[in-house]
């Protein structure tokens, strides 16, 4: 009997997502069990987990998520008086005064959803958010398949279709497969610093009508894994032509709080579009994603995030709410949602504490990206763009021809197979560029900076003994 | 612009799940508004939530729970030695040693699924699970969404069916929905304990062939809502049944350590089926679900739960770790998964706590059970099996006529109508029947039976005027 060997098809079409990190997961287990290596760890920065790479968690929201778990240590004094008074606050607001219990909505928790949007409200300069817009989840990667869910219909000429740039988040085109939905993707400029480019939106739009049914724009601003942050005008741009081509706005926008580049500030598209006047701010689609994976919180193992969906008929906010009716979102993450919308207060007994260590990660991120972009910018064969927000560096690299025909040999991508070499003889774990869309032209690698800075150092020289040692090998 | 309502149909089909909860937090916000209702407090039993209904958390889990989140606290004595090694091993566990980062795999924390296989073949008496087959997810809901995901296909006579208890989990039919999956009921004996039919099964699967595919049978044992445990006898006849009829079993064994009738014992339908010989246990197709949210443990905000999948395609397997792959499982709900399957033991520090909380929960949950059933047997116009398990009671309704017409008027079940008054006026959200499940010549409402005594006698009482004023008014 095999019921299941009659599987949907989508089986066979199974990626590897897991190749790098299973392999990095066998050799950590070969080390523990004694074996010898070149090296004494793996040190994984291939995607944007900064408590992998060391660094610490905030203690404010450690500590009130801690209280609201342990309510005990709030009868002692333990905590400082705002981490009390916090968990008191949002344990009120949980059913039954217990994170164990169910949320009340399938949206999240109301006080939550209040919180949020008033921190959206004060981060847009009083562009006012409706608690009822928002919508938490586990995860903004969770809530963008829920959006894309719901778009999803059709198959061949009819499938629906998404603009996505080039390179993408590396999460991404798995979960377009997953739902359904085909990429078109749009080129993004390396040598302007990975920036966006209208007539290439206008191109790639053409190019897919006709063979799909392009429906929504994705945009990453602070770019994942360019490190672009948008200006005015190219916001301005992207919202006119998703205007005029009647395509959904999907705007992850989860790393607001990490811009470093001098003279840079995040701008969100929800400012930009109600600054544009009534005939775009009250018409335009758009659902805006935030997560506390990201950025300085860095809680990627709590899982949790939001969208604020803006314009969008009340059935879609229904279907959204419902589609997650029969798993109810977890508590916790909206908790510590709370915590990093809402954070101490000058005056409050954690201010000082919070604000030096918010302080030191943003320095960490601001130099360690400078260092990083430099070190790799001096390698031989590599280049690299300057980061002006978000966690990653997205260096270039130009790869002996041996190592592209052994990579074809095997049936892996010529990156992978250099992200694999790396793995097994520097312990350093890389991200492949090829997982952030197909680039048939250029290779690249993608490394998460927001590391301890003697850690990013270890990474550095590290590739930098790899990548030389590959290049004389095959001169 | 409204690219958003060239929907899915799905959308039209949209149920109201949360109508009563939306209703009880409106009186509930009408309440803290200072309006005056003839109760002080809304009590609701109507899902399986027991801290919400007040029943407190164990100690040994929040704790270690809250020193891994704050492990700050592992550097005091604040804590029982068991308490903070336990802590210390689970963080080890954690990618970076924190619970802020990625579980390392897409199926979970490889240490975690170790438990839990130690704990299966323990309670199973040696019947040995392999760690591999252990697939974590975010409750059992959403690992039996996976699942069905994976079966779903075709429409109309070729459109994937499932064989559900009547009645069934209060969220089933709302998530089979979700996944395009058909609903073949199967009733179950409400004069017998609300046992499984063999004939029934028979009956049932014979009509569903020809109008859709049937490949799958779901049981609920110990019974939710029904608080029935099936005996040797039954499971080895569904066991028999799902072989010969080619039908995967879908085992939702959530209720497992709630068995609280005198004589019962929760059997597995794994051990079962690793008795009945190789032609049964090297051939059947079974998932087995189990989850933190249910019976003692209860932390249902927590969110976290396991599938054991056995005998399946290693594609299979693949295929529902690629499924979570994009949204990795939260980490904290496995380490509370960790401790609910390898609880202290004798000797350890925190054994003694553990056990005198556990037993206080399994004394009240058989009192209550034992207490209610006979409470509810004595209004007229009510009837109620004793439950062996599981935490709902799920008594049968007369109705006088009148509430049905009132309804059919206003397009609810009558049940929901019934359950609506009672909440506005008395206070009380119970579950209406048609939400396990449509039956038409009977109507029936489920209760949650953890809760605080005083709480439940609160409910039962206030049930009992509301019952009897309904039925004088209509006399």
């Amino acid at each position: 009997m095999s019921s299941t060997q009659e599987l949907n098809l989508r089986v066979l079409g199974i990626r590897d997502p897991g190749r790098l990190q299973g392999l990095a997961a066998r050799i950590t287990e070969q080390i523990s069990q004694g074996e010898q290596k070149p090296f004494q760890k793996v040190i994984d920065v291939s995607s944007g987990d900064p408590h992998r790479a060391g660094m610490p968690p905030l203690s404010f929201a450690r500590q009130v998520l801690a209280a609201c778990l342990y309510p005990e240590l709030l009868k002692e004094n333990r905590f400082p008086s705002d981490v009390r008074q916090r968990a008191q606050k949002l344990l009120g607001a949980c059913n039954g005064g217990s994170v164990g219990s169910y949320s009340a909505s399938s949206c999240g928790i109301p006080h939550i959803q209040k919180s949020v949007a008033e921190f959206i409200t004060r981060r847009d300069s009083g562009v006012a958010s409706d608690p009822e817009n928002i919508i938490f989840s586990s995860g903004s990667q969770r809530t963008l398949m829920l959006f894309l869910h719901l778009l999803s219909s059709g198959q061949g000429l009819t499938q629906t279709a998404v603009l996505t740039p080039l390179p993408c988040p590396h999460s991404l085109p798995m979960l377009l497969d997953e739902v359904g939905v085909k990429q078109v993707p749009y080129q993004l400029l390396e040598e302007h610093g990975w920036a966006t480019d209208l007539e290439e939106l206008h191109r790639a739009l053409k190019a897919a009508r006709g063979h799909c049914e392009p429906r929504a724009i994705y945009i990453s601003n602070p770019g994942n894994p360019t490190g672009h942050v948008q200006d005015l005008k190219t916001i301005q741009e992207v919202i006119r032509f998703a205007t005029s081509e009647r395509l959904i706005l999907l705007v992850e926008e989860v790393y607001q709080d990490s811009v470093v580049g001098q003279e840079k500030k995040f701008l969100s598209y929800k400012k930009v579009l109600f600054e544009m006047g009534a005939s775009y701010s009250e018409t335009v689609e758009m659902v805006s994603f935030h997560s506390i994976s990201a950025g300085t919180v860095g809680e990627c193992g709590l899982r949790g995030g939001y969208m604020e969906v803006i314009n969008m008929d009340p059935l879609v906010k229904n279907f959204l709410v419902s589609m997650q009716a029969p798993c109810s979102p977890p508590v916790l993450p909206q908790l510590a949602l709370e915590i990093m919308v809402n954070p101490p207060s000058p005056g409050d007994a954690s201010y000082e504490l919070y604000t030096q260590e918010i302080l030191q990660r943003v320095e960490t991120l601001s130099q360690n990206a400078q260092r990083a972009c430099e070190f790799l910018n001096d390698i031989p064969g590599m280049s690299c763009q300057h980061a002006m927000g978000g966690v990653f560096l997205y260096p270039r690299l130009d790869l002996p021809v041996q190592i592209i025909q052994e990579a074809e040999m095997s049936g892996l991508q010529a990156d992978v197979l250099y992200c694999q070499k790396l793995l097994e003889e520097e312990g350093v774990c890389l991200g492949p560029g090829s997982e952030n869309g197909h680039d048939d032209k250029n290779y690249h690698i993608r490394l998460c900076v927001l590391a301890p800075p003697a850690v990013l150092e270890d990474v550095l020289k590290r590739l930098r003994l790899f990548h030389l040692r590959i290049q004389d090998r095959h001169h």
